[in-house]
């Protein structure tokens, strides 16, 4: 068998085999495929496609590259929410400890933000001395013992998605649905969840722009978890503006506590959504059920203390859990008002631009972020704005905000209602 | 500008400019585009295809990319005649003399065998010390003075194209029209000559298995050679059997001694039309006047005298010229005899493989090869043949043939008449 053969034979639209995907997946991850035939193989995927099976083929292979995690001997379902990116998206920091609190363990593998998208465990380390890089065992012990963990992935981990990625990332390759699913979910199946709930965005801040996009990548992930044995299933989310009203990490790190202490927003009202989801393939209970039993644990206050115990079991100091005041803002601040009255649509997509301008993102992997930069909406989408009103504030350090940032402000004439939070719900076919 | 933006491009099918295809063509001569990045363009090319423009702008593009030969300053139509390559395709070597010495100049640029094909060059080496590596002033001297030159391309010619082909050839990218008439016509353009006749061989032993393939190739090469103010036409020939009854480089340099002498066959018939149609392209005669000439050339003996000035002017002893029997064969004799009566047709890939695995061919370049191995066919394509009847004889070394060559020869029950040897000619549309 020979690589080249195997991107011979994508050229050409047919469908590959395991065993092809995997002797692939072993030369790439055994630096015998070179970079180019990575790029052929990328390219020839993307214009040609892939059947679901044989991309779920490909995943499967691109996990057995690397180390996988052992599921930990716990009793109960292990759950896991990922998000295909966004801006602003902060539900784990608060779906973890409602879920949690309640009895679901979640063993959740994080990762951080790029580009216009924030990441979650750059907006964990806003609690000082936290620890991201937990080991196998010291995750698998504060999962047993408080019920959960939110931890980086290991170098270890699909390391052909680490090839893959960096060659895609170049070669205009990264927009194929096969190649997404199989990145995204070759890492969820490395570690151990049994039940994955995937919440695929579309809009102007996602990767995807449409709901369609967005559903063809929802079932296609759908089908490779459950192909894998993995309880899967995908909300498909609105990504058109911010989700809150506050963007950047101390920022939106302040927003989840107060969401935890009773606050109501399109944010809250997603985390709770999904939940109440998690609940419901978890416990067998309804999506009502499941929605007021979240509600109860956030109204207890058990879901803030869970949050603490959470922090302080990572080594963090917990302390701003309870006084959000205490995460630090930038000194620098400035208003964007409305140049006209009219109805207010934010964009997603600048508004994380803007954000990550500021210094609040990273262009390239690897560089440090200003957590107290960023901006809070004083209007959300379709709110009714007078001449002159304040749209948003702006918190900057030493980079001044581009005077462009009032564009993302879409100000129409007519009130457009927004398209649901969540489009639709994408389960496995039986 | 960013290499990434036009591979972008051209993944999505869209029609690169000028600007766009000079500019990827400096960032990969400046090693600035990565290997994977060339790939992904390849194959995306490969799949999504080039408007003809779009293909003469990037050959023009390559060419630009290195060193571009000078035209001598030489009166007179400077010619060129290059194949595709094909099995036991001596035509240069019986062309180049007789056009010569009848006052068409031909400034020829030859390349190797690769895998199954031969190379003008190598059996120009059969000539003892002889040099292919002349001097762009060498070569212009000797064309100045004798009327011909054979010789290799420098290392600074189109080094887009070598980049290129090296990641063409392990990524499954070579077999796409406009990446071949890319390749093959910057090349081309890269030198001088005015007049171009290019030969594209169709059939079990070409790289195009179909004449209508050859006949794409052929169009878009034409296209892109006017394109690039070169006179070019194309000739689509057969290469379903082997030229000839001579193969490997010693008994192949014979043949053309032979020919040049007066010996009739398929080869001869192909070498002779050549010199027609660029007699007829640089003199403005008819074909059958062309012809005419070219046959009196070889029976005056001028031709035969013609190939002994260049091998001399090369540093070559011309001895052989006028006996070919001084060009050494290999001692192991070994017969292929016919299992069965019928009709006789000879595969020309697996009589070129053969050859190639005696030690006659190289699969990667750089290697040296045997000149004095290879076959003699004693049976032509459609020739009757008795059970036990001489198929072929092996000339062999050190290598023992491989048993399988006798299934190289295909014997049929029926006659089945051959194709005609030139299936067309392609000439530009004014």
């Amino acid at each position: 068998m020979r690589v080249y053969d195997i991107i011979d034979r994508k050229k050409r639209g047919e469908c590959l085999t395991f065993e092809e995907l995997a002797f692939l997946c072993r030369e790439v991850a055994e630096q015998r495929a070179t970079d180019s035939q990575i790029a052929a193989f990328c390219m020839a995927t993307l214009l040609r496609g892939m059947t679901d099976e044989e991309c779920a083929c490909l995943t499967v292979c691109m996990r057995d590259s690397g180390a996988i995690l052992r599921r930990p001997r716990i009793d109960g379902v292990l759950a896991d929410k990922h998000s295909t990116g966004g801006v602003s998206d902060s539900t784990t920091l608060i779906l973890v400890p409602i879920l949690s609190a309640l009895g679901v363990r979640c063993a959740k593998l994080s990762g951080r933000g790029l580009a216009h998208t924030g990441g979650t465990l750059d907006k964990l380390e806003s609690f000082p001395n936290i620890r991201v890089d937990l080991t196998a065992e010291e995750f698998e012990t504060q999962v047993r013992h408080i019920g959960a963990a939110i931890a980086g992935q290991t170098q270890s981990t699909v390391p052909v998605d680490k090839r893959m990625y960096a060659v895609r990332d170049v070669t205009a390759t990264v927009d194929s649905i096969p190649l997404i699913a199989s990145s995204v979910m070759s890492k969820k199946l490395a570690s151990f969840a049994d039940l994955i709930l995937l919440d695929v965005k579309y809009g102007s801040g996602a990767f995807m722009k449409t709901a369609e996009e967005a559903r063809e990548l929802a079932r296609l992930m759908v089908y490779i978890g459950n192909f894998a044995h993995r309880r899967t299933a995908a909300a498909i989310t609105r990504m058109e503006y911010p989700l809150g009203d506050h963007i950047g990490c101390n920022l939106e790190v302040r927003e989840c506590i107060q969401i935890l202490k009773g606050k109501q927003n399109d944010l809250a009202e997603l985390s709770l959504f999904h939940c109440a989801k998690i609940l419901q393939y978890a416990r067998g209970v309804s999506e009502e059920e499941g929605l007021r039993a979240a509600q109860e644990c956030v109204v207890s206050g058990k879901a803030l203390d869970q949050l603490a115990a959470i922090v302080r079991a990572q080594g963090g100091d917990a302390r701003a859990v309870y006084d959000e005041t205490l995460l630090p803002l930038a000194e620098g601040r400035q208003k964007i008002v409305a140049e006209r009255a009219g109805y207010v649509y934010p964009n997603a997509l600048e508004l994380g631009k803007a954000c990550a301008e500021l210094g609040g993102g990273r262009n390239v992997e690897g560089e440090s972020i200003d957590h107290t930069v960023g901006l809070i909406l004083r209007k959300r989408a379709g709110e009714f704005v007078e001449r002159g009103e304040t749209l948003a504030e702006i918190y900057y350090n030493g980079i001044q905000p581009s005077p462009e940032v009032g564009r993302a402000f879409i100000i129409k004439e007519r009130y457009e209602p927004l398209p649901p939070l969540v489009h639709e719900i994408i389960q496995a076919e039986v």
